[in-house]
């Protein structure tokens, strides 16, 4: 049996390393029939994230803000494991596998808004990697530092190609004060390796405050200096689609605003997890999905032979 | 002999209070011979701050970096009282009483665009009640949570009256990402009471950390439905100008760029310290101007006539 080759190693070494990224970014081709402008499809591609202003509407944000009082106030069945809190002030701030425990999420997760993009974006089948509902407190909400999720996910849960994408539903308004999501464009396209090896049980710890599997300060300093940072801002019911490496991260929010969204991995299905990457245990179920890969919808024809 | 009247009471109740300011905002009249336009003068009343975008060019602001760094190298003979450092780091963040420790700090407070201007405002001779050079550094710059600062001047120090302004001279570009100042315009025109009492020593802990002395959720959450949140973005060598009431704070900072810039507290030599409001010993000296006093720049005459 040959050694698997890993063409994104990281945690190492003791020194970063910036790695060109090997995989398609959009592995549809763009026609008339896409569900993006040509425009849009260029500026994913391009830059690695996508801000769809306004996509649901606003009768359809306040049913997902129901939902989200309901699934946050304790009287929802929620599987305790899913449910994170934050250290100091116990308030939740965030719950997992969501969309497998309301229907709500679900019907959301399964729009062809959202799935159907994907599919499109991935060409491919898609499954949820991971969902939450992130709930961050006003006046005192954490900052989140940054990192790429497929990092993350190649690492700790064994994700093999650069091969998903996350969406994050705003269920409240991004302001540039709240806290708001920060995304360094065209940073996809760049594996920045991090440094050391991961301790076990990390993610009990990264969920809460990333620490290991984090850039360093100069890896950081030349992606921005060859990027920028961008924060899109907006109304409750737009979409930021990001790519599995973008660079991101946010700030802590000490405004009265509270800022809270859905928040949906979507990975193709050809690029099913594996034994993780990194000499750690694979982390659990709601974290990252192993055993569950159920396609959400199923593919589109036209969209089946395009890569 | 009679008690002391106190017009802001703070600290003092289990409730906080929203009281009225009893005192001008300006303290002197517009003129054609006004160091501001008529538009920046009614601005800084309503709003409780006023933003000089670019009045210091850029080889001023070549000359302050390059004094800040000395100042920060640790080659400059510091009273190391003044010189206070992040918890994690290390990493000074302030240095205090900087406009007596540096020549070109106390050249650039002389200044008449600076020490002008704030006699005009405040409508008497000015001294310097508070300087800091502050040091933001990327990556993890900490939030500074919301607050007036007249509050803490006033309990603290016992500053009387609120007849008091700083500027915020810019060392460094604010962009919305970095941790830049953020203030709540029309605040200044409230007292906001804070709860509780004030417990000895409590400047050592709030120069690293606001935790007594800042308003509750709820004052916070009414005054920011009556008011905004504005964050003035620029180019180093622009000059943020806050009324000693206005309700201000800053989010962390996890960009590469640091945030620096020089801090002036001047006020009215009329509202001299007297001794704290609250049963609290007078903080420092360099905290706190008490025994220096002396006017930066004699007053031009026009203007002592004009209140």
């Amino acid at each position: 049996m040959t050694e698997r080759r890993d063409l994104y190693p990281s945690r190492v070494s003791t020194e970063p390393h910036f790695l060109p990224r090997v995989d398609p970014v959009v592995y549809s081709n763009w026609s008339e029939e896409a569900p993006l402008t040509r425009e849009q499809y260029e500026a994913y591609e391009r830059d690695g994230f996508l801000f769809l202003e306004g996509l649901l509407s606003q009768s359809e944000v306040q049913d997902l803000l129901q939902e989200s009082a309901r699934l946050r106030s304790g009287d929802a069945e929620l599987d305790p494991e899913t449910v994170f809190a934050e250290m100091e002030s116990g308030d939740i701030r965030s719950i997992f596998r969501v969309h497998a425990q309301s229907p709500v999420m679900k019907a959301l997760v399964a729009d062809p808004r959202l799935a159907g993009l994907a599919e499109f974006l991935l060409g491919d089948q898609v499954y949820i990697h991971q969902s939450r509902l992130n709930y961050k407190p006003g006046f005192r909400g954490k900052e989140f530092y940054w990192h790429s999720d497929f990092e993350t996910w190649h690492v700790e849960d064994g994700m093999p190609r650069m091969r998903a994408l996350s969406m994050s539903v705003l269920l409240t308004d991004n302001h540039e004060y709240n806290g708001p999501l920060m995304l360094m464009p065209g940073s996809h396209k760049t594996f920045v390796t991090t440094i050391g090896e991961t301790p076990a049980d990390h993610y009990k710890k990264s969920l809460r405050r990333q620490e290991i599997g984090v850039p360093d300060d100069d890896s950081l300093t030349r992606l921005f200096e060859e990027s920028a940072i961008v924060t899109p801002k907006g109304r409750a019911g737009s979409v930021i689609i990001f790519d599995c490496n973008t660079m991101h991260g946010s700030a802590s929010n000490i405004t009265p605003l509270p800022r809270s969204n859905a928040f949906f991995v979507f990975n193709a299905l050809s690029n099913r997890l594996e034994a993780p990457f990194g000499k750690v245990d694979p982390r659990p179920e709601f974290v990252a999905a192993r055993a569950d890969t159920t396609p959400i919808t199923s593919l589109p024809k036209q969209l089946a032979a395009a890569e």
